[in-house]
């Protein structure tokens, strides 16, 4: 493997400081920044475009199973609102409150959208009456607001961006299905074309959606250990619905209740990108969802011939489908290998005097650094193979990094011990009880219940905390 | 042509209550309805996917042209919007103020985006510095609130959906330049792909943006004679940019000022779709944007073989890259017939006993109902110049339309006298002066100003008001 020399000393180590290494690379990739609306962010075109991209690939995954996108109001009347007591003491505390339109003092305030169970349900309140109206398998794609008290771009921000999908169905059985359906789609979109490996389970009481039955989970694990939750899939049952009267009439004309669920995934999973795949150089980005998966550069460019040939294999690359740009600006190659490195462009293209005399390519991959020599007249073929490669290389290395990183623990003192010493989740035992899981997160520093897995291990009889019997084997983090 | 008897009796007819048959087929399509927040919509699926099928097609012709999609907050804080006077007393009376988030009272009112460019120029002032920095060409697809009095799907709401680009160029010619090519872009989509022609032109004083230089739109006539503005393009100079302070420096390390452009298209587009093409059994879909473009209808589909062989057919032409359903319910073929129509569904495809064995369909165009019979063997290849022809022929009865529907004249008594008789547009010739515009506005009952156009025709010396000299040829128009 070849070494290049480190040019971007404006990108603080990772293992030095990892939440200034995350603010370090998402500024030099420029993928967004922060807003002078306080707590927002503006997504620059760097980040934009890689949330276009996961955007494509959840919605063909999202309409091939039967999904219809809708758009409905940004604003919730409080009335509305409070009609799911659960939900509304969730969400209450952290929603903005217009209460002034055009010249007039509204009779009631709205809140801006923190999520839209409410609207979905006011909404088909009015139009389901048949077995024939259901199922709805509705989502969109949007922007919710929550008024945090702190900011991490992509990760915590008061508006950010999401898709919410919300369904309601005429059997428990097909509701659960979907809430699962879901969840899958999540677990395929994030590990095949993000790359990134995930544990999978189901929230306990206390992590669970405001309102719901169940919380599905999706949970990534980062560099520093820490656990990023990276979509949910909820089953509401018919609880929820039942609170906006929502009914259908069977095809005797018999009144029945509905079974709701909703699903979410946000900007956040770039942050998981980030911290999952980038390294001391800046971002590194899987090839499936990179605005850019190639940069042609040139070498010597001020040579005869070097830029018309650079331009031909761009044309070419082009016209393969590739997503690809060039770099012919006036710096030197070396600060070029830098940028494109920031930039997290899964593959470079060298191409100078040299190499045109022989009839090749020189590409390096940005994940392992890996030089390729490649003759340029299979260039255009073998690229497809390369990122391909550098695609599965990279989920393979996240799940080594995950696996090795997941321990057991079977008593208190080695679960804080191994918290102390290692990063990464811990499985343990749990007697389903919330006061233990909140002694466990006291005790840890932290470590909160991130999900209980479908296939459940047998570690121990009894909770790690309390020793009373276990009832189930839980995944225990830190979490951003 | 063949006759089909007229099923749907929910619409009104269009030359008997043009308003209400607006409603009816917008309710009968299923495209939107009326949320049970005041003033906003529902987009539902049939609607969103129109929707879906233009942002497709802008957003590839914005790319063309070297446009980055980006995402900047919802909130504007209350000093923000007030740096340009113009764009504040244009935009203040109708925004909804946001006074409070989460538990506390804001310091500073925020009000929800009637439009970004407040906040775009913000990000610009602490982010230009260097020529290298520009130009900016950026562009975000959201939702904008207005505090509308009244509503009307798609034309008129308080939340609608749209999407704004806004640039920053180092040169006027540059900036002018972009606000021109912008305005093709909307031109091109919309006679292309939604199959609606236009007027072109550059808006009078009094109707321009509240803070731009010049304002361009592409105003197209409703069935009912009306205009619609479609799509506006705003030339700002630099005065707008300069009430923010962007500044650049050039190789000289001296610093200009930049230039700048706005553009918005929205959902209500999907309005002139409706009240271009529709008629009174419903929706006509332009094949290009439509969301399906041809169902399959079996025909005695309880005989042996009709079900499978449309289910062949429907695999096939899938294969083929058509986007095509089926109606296999057990509804009669006519009132099937009836929804397809209703839907807009350019073409449907008949498929029963006698065609299967003659190895043939029928495929009954939405636009003319002319039926065409087509061997089974070829109906794959054929359909997409079928679908090429309904979309060609559908822009050349509009166009025929709006050109037999464009008028001129030269005393107000003549201009007078013709909007009486009949719906359109009439050319006519201005001093410039802004209270002759409100005059004629005034005399005619409503007809505005639509636009100047880039090549004016002489009609005569003197304003068609005062009698002073003519500086300008203008179309006026009632308008939605």
């Amino acid at each position: 493997m070849a070494k290049e020399k480190k040019l971007v000393e404006s990108i603080t180590s990772r293992d030095e400081d990892f939440a200034q290494w995350y603010t370090d690379v998402v500024r030099e990739a420029e993928l967004c920044d922060y807003s002078s609306v306080k707590g927002c962010m503006n997504y620059l075109p760097n980040g934009y475009a890689i949330w276009e991209n996961i955007q494509a690939s959840l919605d063909k995954r999202f309409k091939d199973t039967g999904v219809q996108n809708v758009y409905l109001p940004l604003l919730i009347p409080e009335s509305l609102l409070q009609k799911e007591s659960e939900h509304i003491d969730g969400f209450a505390p952290e929603v903005a409150w217009v209460t002034r339109g055009g010249m007039e003092r509204l009779q009631e305030r709205l809140c801006i959208r923190p999520t839209s169970e409410t609207l979905f349900c006011d909404l088909w309140s009015k139009t389901v009456q048949s077995y024939r109206d259901l199922p709805k398998i509705w989502n969109q794609w949007n922007s919710v607001l929550r008024w945090e008290k702190t900011t991490r771009p992509f990760l915590r921000s008061r508006e950010f961006l999401w898709q919410e999908g919300h369904t309601i169905h005429a059997t428990e059985e097909e509701a659960r299905e979907r809430t699962l359906m879901m969840l899958n789609v999540y677990k395929d979109c994030l590990e095949e074309d993000l790359a990134v490996p995930l544990v999978v389970g189901r929230k306990t009481e206390s992590e669970k959606f405001a309102g719901a039955e169940e919380t599905y989970t999706v949970e990534a694990m980062m560099y520093d250990g820490k656990a990023l939750q990276s979509g949910t899939s909820h089953y509401f049952g018919s609880g929820f619905p039942d609170a906006f009267d929502i009914k259908y009439a069977d095809k005797n004309n018999e009144l029945h209740s509905v079974y709701e669920t909703s699903w979410g995934f946000s900007t956040r999973t770039i942050g998981a990108i980030i911290m999952v795949h980038g390294d001391d150089s800046g971002l590194v980005l899987p090839p499936r969802i990179a605005p850019i998966q190639t940069r042609i550069i040139p070498v010597a460019q001020h040579k005869e011939g070097v830029l018309d040939k650079a331009d031909e294999l761009l044309s070419a690359l082009k016209a393969a489908g590739y997503r690809v740009n060039i770099d012919d600006s006036e710096k030197s190659p070396g600060w070029k290998f830098s940028e494109q490195e920031k930039l997290g462009i899964p593959a470079r293209i060298e191409i100078g005097p040299k190499d045109i005399e022989k009839n090749q390519v020189v590409v390096v991959r940005r994940d392992t650094r890996e030089k390729l020599v490649v003759s340029m007249d299979e260039i255009a073929a073998k690229l497809a193979d390369i990122l391909e490669t550098i695609q599965n290389d990279m989920f393979d290395k996240a799940k080594a990094f995950l696996d090795s990183h997941i321990d057991t623990a079977v008593t208190m003192e080695e679960m804080v011990e191994k918290f102390k010493k290692k990063r990464g989740f811990i499985k343990a035992m749990w007697c389903g009880d919330e006061e233990c899981e909140g002694e466990i997160k006291y005790n840890t520093g932290g470590a909160s219940s991130r999900c209980i897995p479908a296939e459940e291990e047998h570690l121990s009889d009894v909770c790690i905390y309390c020793g009373k019997p276990a009832k189930h084997m839980v995944y225990w983090g830190k979490s951003y």
